[in-house]
């Protein structure tokens, strides 16, 4: 029977309302290669001590049908007995098929994906970087991929999407009207999964190096040599669109800038006066630095720990009208005394942040740190602010752009908050 | 000294890191009137058991100096001893003066409040309706003020704001560009605080009883002759907006419509192909079918109750490609069971609106309960989808638009969350 006593947990496929339905087949008739859920739950990643018993004709990589813990078929999911994640589900509902039959669900996770960004919000119109497959946000656990210009730079994560994607990149090449794929995978994830990053080297060498996007009118540099890093994140997009609505004439500071997507917005779209942006990563502020010539934009970079260049900004009495603090994550673990670290960096930081303020001024805060919640990251911000005795108007809280969904059965996913407040 | 202990609460006025200060002034030195705290808190609502001595000279509506538990300077509130809320902190900091001289306070809250939403936000590119004033988000506790074309719409429920209102509705007209005013005043509230709305019936009886009023190129009546309720919520302007964005040649059902503001959106900036609006208030149907007439907009409105209208679509088979669910307030109190049984309603109605959303179709769901927040908002309705053995694509969670803000030290304030998702 469903398990619903869980608050805060999603409820068990079946109401327990539902009318009395027929017993669940047996094993032997159990779509093959199959694998059953030890517990009631919609979550797509299963770890070892969720899964029960395996067909034992399931490899790694298989797409298998998956069973519920009473035997009803469930829905389908990537198995690697290897893995951490020993199955990935990927789609739900009785009718989700595993084995050969199941491999359309794939195709038509990637049509619906790409149809969500291009047709649904015409992202297109304003940009051409964007998440394409946003991993278990889109139904496809274990591959993120960002179109970039004619480029799309894939992270995989799991063998299953390994083994499979050279089969989907000319469809992916079709709908998103790309030429070139970068694939990256991680090393650590790679040998645990079993992947072999050599799979993809002509593919990447086929690709190009650097690209150039253009997202809201400005013009980027993406630079893939680095791996994972490309120097441009998308998530922050329609942040960085509405924060030039503050920053006509105004003197602007750009707090942890990274290559500098903020500070680029402020200038141009909004006009703003006087952008200083300050990052401790010497490759950022250099990508930085190319983004604003390629721009012909004017902004005064500073390379230098956010803590320390705050603190002397703090005692040298600069005000700013406007402030954004997008630091890196600062947030990795659950532990207490590492989540307890991470907590007071973002208090310190936002405190030393909001005192460079001048009244009546802006700040936009953010954290990307997925373990903290967006009520707790304001309570931390709100704290620093009271320490100062000053009070925030919070007038908007945002996340990612539309091309970062989240499913329902999968919230931890969740990552980035942003904070927008008047400060008196 | 500052309590830091207790988890979520605003930090006290003084860090404990902060150098040794002088001790507070002696009593007979404090700035009459003047009221003391009993506790360190930034709220700015004030009950009695939260208020300690207040000095003899103290009349109801005064704007006393507040100074805290240790007898320093706090900030300057309005103190009625009549009413529930003792005392309404207005504005916090050892500078915030009471008595005569704090009163150019209210002017200087008043600008800024104006300047949010003319200067900062732009509103009136887009609209003539919208918050001008909003309570203790604005530093006004007690007044919130919705401008509609060329009269503002005040609701009072404070002593002293009513006291004062007529000598700042000059200010007001001037800054907003509007000639009249029409203040509402509760009339349980009123006999409370002792607000006498006698006071405005001329300033009434001058302004009109209905106006147009243009919001994103949609024309809406509003009707002040039912006093508190005008017909129109300014604060769904953005997500009225943002609906356009999917309803093109779609199939639209606005489940509890009001006066059909989602519903006239999705038909006229969003060129849906077929919208039908519901809701139970035979008036508000009425006013929704006067405004689709100024808008020439063809919408099929059906006068019945959200939950039966959805049932018998369910069970008619009837899909949608979009259905908005915007309910009026089910939580009114914090103890268990009446807020049981609110958030009972709440996910059995998103059970229905859910199970009427063709497959990939989207889903916009709205909870105005303050009592409610946004994770457990999001959880019943996750719980909703997944009995229908659905999953939701969620891509953005919104709130008011930013001329409802929110100070940091009173979150309570909130109410209003909207989910967006496509069902899957």
């Amino acid at each position: 029977m469903p398990n619903d006593s869980q608050k805060n947990a999603p409820a068990a496929p079946r109401p327990s309302s539902a009318p009395a339905q027929p017993p669940p087949p047996p094993r032997e008739e159990r779509r093959r290669p199959w694998a059953q859920l030890k517990y009631f739950t919609f979550q797509p990643a299963i770890f070892p001590r969720l899964l029960g018993a395996v067909s034992p004709d399931a490899k790694p990589g298989d797409l298998v049908t998956v069973y519920d813990k009473a035997g009803y078929p469930l829905g389908a999911g990537l198995y690697n007995p290897c893995a951490k994640i020993v199955l990935r589900v990927v789609a739900h509902g009785a009718d989700a098929a595993g084995g050969d039959a199941g491999e359309e669900y794939f195709e038509q996770a990637i049509r619906r994906a790409v149809e969500l960004r291009r047709d649904l919000f015409k992202l297109d119109e304003s940009t051409d970087a964007y998440r394409l497959i946003n991993s278990d946000g889109d139904g496809l656990s274990g591959l993120t991929i960002d179109r970039y210009a004619d480029t799309l730079f894939c992270d995989v994560y799991s063998f299953g999407i390994a083994q499979r994607l050279p089969r989907w990149l000319p469809l992916l090449h079709e709908l998103a009207g790309t030429k070139f794929a970068r694939v990256h995978v991680d090393h650590d994830i790679g040998s645990l999964e079993g992947i072999k990053p050599s799979v993809f080297n002509d593919t990447n060498a086929a690709a190009p190096r650097r690209v150039k996007i253009r997202e809201n009118g400005i013009r980027h540099e993406v630079d893939f040599a680095e791996g994972h890093k490309t120097g441009f994140f998308c998530d922050q997009r329609e942040n960085r669109r509405a924060l030039a609505r503050f920053t006509k004439g105004a003197r602007v500071l750009d707090l942890c800038s990274y290559t500098g997507g903020f500070s680029l917005s402020a200038k141009i779209t909004g006009g703003a006066d006087d952008v200083t942006a300050v990052d401790l990563d010497e490759a950022a502020i250099a990508q930085a630095k190319r983004n604003a010539n390629l721009n012909q934009a004017r902004i005064k970079f500073v390379h230098a720990d956010a803590f320390a260049y705050a603190r002397q900004m703090q005692t040298n009495g600069e005000k700013w009208d406007v402030v954004v603090l997008d630091p890196p994550k600062f947030i990795f673990t659950r532990d207490e005394s590492g989540n307890w670290e991470g907590r007071q960096k973002y208090e310190d930081l936002n405190q030393l942040a909001i005192s460079l303020v001048k009244p009546g001024g802006i700040f936009v805060t953010c954290s990307c740190s997925g373990l903290l919640s967006l009520e707790d990251f304001e309570q931390h911000v709100i704290k620093a602010a009271h320490r100062l005795n000053r009070r925030l108007q919070f007038f908007d809280r945002t996340g990612p752009g539309p091309d970062h969904p989240v499913y329902s059965n999968c919230l931890d996913s969740r990552y980035l908050k942003v904070l927008w407040s008047r400060v008196v």
